[in-house]
């Protein structure tokens, strides 16, 4: 049986990342590479709403790839829609330079925010970063990291995923990968914050203010959070759901509303 | 006690929506107006993380906003950590022209993600949107529309909040207010998809192709979601999470993993 995977990220068509996915990949089934041309880090699932969108064909390792002028999740919605026509049997985002862990991260992503958009549209869908230095993030995506762990880790679960289908009430795998592993693996759950925001004051060379948005990592981590797995050296996967629906009970929320 | 409050939204300082909850919120606390400074629709929780940030002062409606060159999420955080200096008691986006229904729309909206934004930086949250017709969500921002409505519920939710907090679990509540309305309040959860993606494919003036996202709205609403809420006419108020986290249970999805 044929399978069809769609392979995309937010680091751009010439991440170093996104070809390890394509190489971990390319033997399980037919590999539609299509992602964004150019560095989309942060914009979570935005989608072009009020901009046309371009699509360029290239010769991108041997291959006919698809470079979008847009954001990961166009690149998710042209490329099941456009480019390949149905739903794929596995979308893959990333890897992404850089770790996506906490509560934050899976919303301001890129790389989550293309793997949301998949199951949203139908496929089975991971995420995959690899933790990697700061200056690694943005700078050098076209470096060439250790990817053999990322390459084995995301494999096995594309195999898994074929063989049995994700668990239902799972709509996406999230993957991190550490720097240096210490040989775990550990099914987790979301950290709550990872940042605290700092905001970065400066002066142009007009002398008009600007600013940046920084911030540095929380100490805390919980037990049994893709943080705390992450800072063990452990390879940390947490099932997600699309549904930001709160937990809490309908009738108690009634009860608050109504002053009951 | 002086309350403070950060009014912000994704169609822009001007649009209507936004003056309509200053309104709403202006007498229950210091109000703080920090917003986009054109329309950012669909650009879900981005963060600039790539580009620098630029806000101007500017005289807004007899008062002094805040007009940011960037993201609602940068709205947000630039507001609470720059212009506040610290978490205010609530944080209110919208009023958003087109509602922000489904798990769809709240992953892609700006007006729900600077909602995010604004529960991850500790405070409680609403955003709150008007269902309008399609050339009204884009076009006509600064149109007048009816948003009695809207301001009631606001100012209720509002002073609910500051009188008990929002329930636990709670990080957010997602408002929808029906352009035709027929009485009633309700709580919900959010329906798993709203459109049937569409791709249309265009010819420039030079010939080249390039291609508009588009969807119709899917026809069937199950019971006791925002969609169908709106649908019958009623108000909707969603309790949103910020923990994507699935519900599936550890255990199963470590049994799926290692096929036992």
């Amino acid at each position: 049986m044929n399978r069809t995977i769609l392979v995309t990220n937010d680091d751009g068509l010439y991440s170093s990342g996104l070809i390890a996915s394509y190489e971990a990949l390319k033997d399980l089934g037919e590999v539609f590479v299509v992602a964004p041309a150019v560095q989309k880090s942060g914009v979570g699932r935005s989608i072009s709403l009020m901009e046309p969108i371009r699509v360029s064909e290239v010769s991108w390792n041997g291959i006919k790839a698809y470079a979008v002028d847009g954001t990961p999740t166009d690149s998710v919605i042209i490329g099941i829609h456009e480019i390949i026509g149905e739903v794929p049997d596995l979308v893959v985002s990333g890897v992404n330079l850089g770790e996506n862990i906490s509560t934050e991260a899976i919303l301001t992503s890129g790389t989550v925010g293309a793997a949301f958009e998949a199951a949203t549209q139908g496929s089975a869908a991971i995420s995959i970063s690899l933790e990697v230095s700061d200056i690694d993030k943005f700078e050098f995506v076209y470096k060439e990291l250790d990817f053999e762990l990322c390459k084995k880790i995301l494999k096995s679960l594309a195999e898994k995923i074929f063989k049995n289908e994700l668990p239902h009430g799972v709509d996406v795998l999230n993957v991190n990968v550490p720097a240096e592993f210490k040989g775990e693996v550990e099914f987790t759950r979301l950290a709550r914050k990872l940042y605290k925001t700092r905001i970065d004051i400066r002066r142009d060379p007009r002398g008009r203010k600007y600013f940046w948005i920084d911030g540095e990592e929380i100490e805390d981590a919980e037990e049994g959070t893709d943080l705390h797995a992450i800072r063990k050296g452990r390879i940390s996967i947490t099932p997600l759901t699309l549904d930001n629906t709160s937990r809490i009970d309908i009738g108690m929320i009634n009860r608050w509303f109504y002053d009951r």
